[in-house]
């Protein structure tokens, strides 16, 4: 059986969403658009693509840091945001992320509890900010981090529009080349900037290039063996990824209601 | 044209939503439920259903004051929950909404937008609990709240499940008497416990009564004469409630995604 290879992000790709999310503002009638802006390249291109679709000034970008947040995080996504024209607003939420700790852990948790309040916490300054403005919040989630369940339900995950919900990683990268994001950012070794030192390819136990080939495959209707032989990984990564899509699966279904 | 009345609640229901969360929370493969509890009648329906659906022992419900919460609805929840053989927690959210305020508000907002952060808290707290415990969030929503988007979207309506989805909230009083709800709580005044005195009825314009009349006739094809005519509303009232229920459908519809 014959896969397609990933399709090769063009400027024809970048218009289309440009388009998608001026069209998703205007149905909601909303008046522009909320960005949480981190200094990775998916919030960089989704701030780009916000800006391209409704001009700088309808779109404000906010960077939320917590005490682990690198300093150059913010030098570069405030430089960025004003070569593009988009309003930015840098909002520490450690005071809020320190209320939750007292309140709910113990120090014995995993690094990731601490991560998902983070993540809830962002989500909270973003819709307040969101309603504020009358803007809507523009999601950063690409298909890759959808499909593996790697975000916080309802934190990161939580979004108006999803505009790269197509989009694997790979493809993000190359978007981003497309509408111009700086190298900086491209290059950054992609991370949830959860604690110091994490990133996410480490975390999975695999490179998002490899991940996005078997995920492409998969999506195909491929079986565990044509997911290795795309990604040269072994039959039993494979089947451990389709393993963890299926049972991410919950984390962006709506909640179950009776009679279904 | 003629339109059904709601539908009388019986013991026949409650089992059939007992099944619904049981099959739920297996299907997901979950140890068990947390509800957020305030001492209304809807989360006390939603806790007294998931006590029979999973045993007492395997229901968490979390009390969740700030400093408006009255004092009497920890002492009646906690006896309730007592009974019922719930676990019982209760953690203030007072120092993450205070974390909040200072980053957000200026004290000239609506109090609907400190509600908001109080209502999101609380998810942040419940899905933590839930993450700890291996359990699902049940969600407390009724349908007229649903239909009115009187709930803050990723606060209060953040859920795993979601069983009270085909219940008007006049069906949520009378589900109340027949799975053993104190008086005290199905006799209170509804109120979100947003500020001091609020009460939803006040804040809608409408009687629970009328307006669950009005959407009935709604949701069967009624016009806004036909509203009208059966909640003993004006026709521009029916008129406010239609369009109302239209703009806030957002609040429980996935993000927009492209190609759609």
């Amino acid at each position: 059986m014959a896969f397609k290879e990933l399709h090769k992000i063009t400027r024809a790709d970048a218009d289309s969403l440009t388009a998608f999310i001026k069209e998703s503002v205007e149905k909601a009638h909303a008046k522009g658009a909320v960005v949480g802006i981190s200094g990775g390249v998916d919030s960089a291109v989704v701030a780009k693509l916000c800006a391209d679709a409704l001009g700088g000034e309808n779109v404000l970008c906010v960077f939320m840091p917590t005490a682990v947040t690198p300093g150059e995080d913010y030098v570069q996504t405030k430089a960025m945001c004003k070569s593009w024209n988009i309003r930015y607003k840098a909002i520490s939420i450690q005071s809020a992320v320190d209320a939750f700790s007292g309140m709910l852990l113990t120090g014995k948790e995993a690094p990731l509890e601490k991560g998902n309040i983070m993540a809830r916490c962002r989500m909270i300054v973003l819709y307040d900010k969101a309603k504020k403005e009358d803007y809507l919040v523009i999601g950063t989630t690409n298909r890759s981090e959808l499909l593996m369940g790697y975000m916080t339900k309802f934190g990161d995950g939580a979004e108006d529009v999803m505009p790269m919900y197509n989009l694997y990683k790979t493809q993000v990268w190359e978007m981003a080349k497309v509408v111009g994001v700086p190298d900086e950012i491209i290059e950054k070794v992609p991370t949830a900037g959860l604690w110091e030192g994490q990133t996410d390819e480490s975390e999975m136990g695999i490179t998002y290039l490899d991940l996005d080939k078997a995920l492409n495959v998969m999506e195909q209707g491929g079986s565990d063996a044509d997911m290795a032989a795309a990604a040269n990984i072994s039959e039993a990564k494979a089947k451990e990824l389709r393993d963890q899509v299926g049972r991410m699966m919950h984390k962006h279904s709506p909640a179950m209601i009776p009679g279904q």
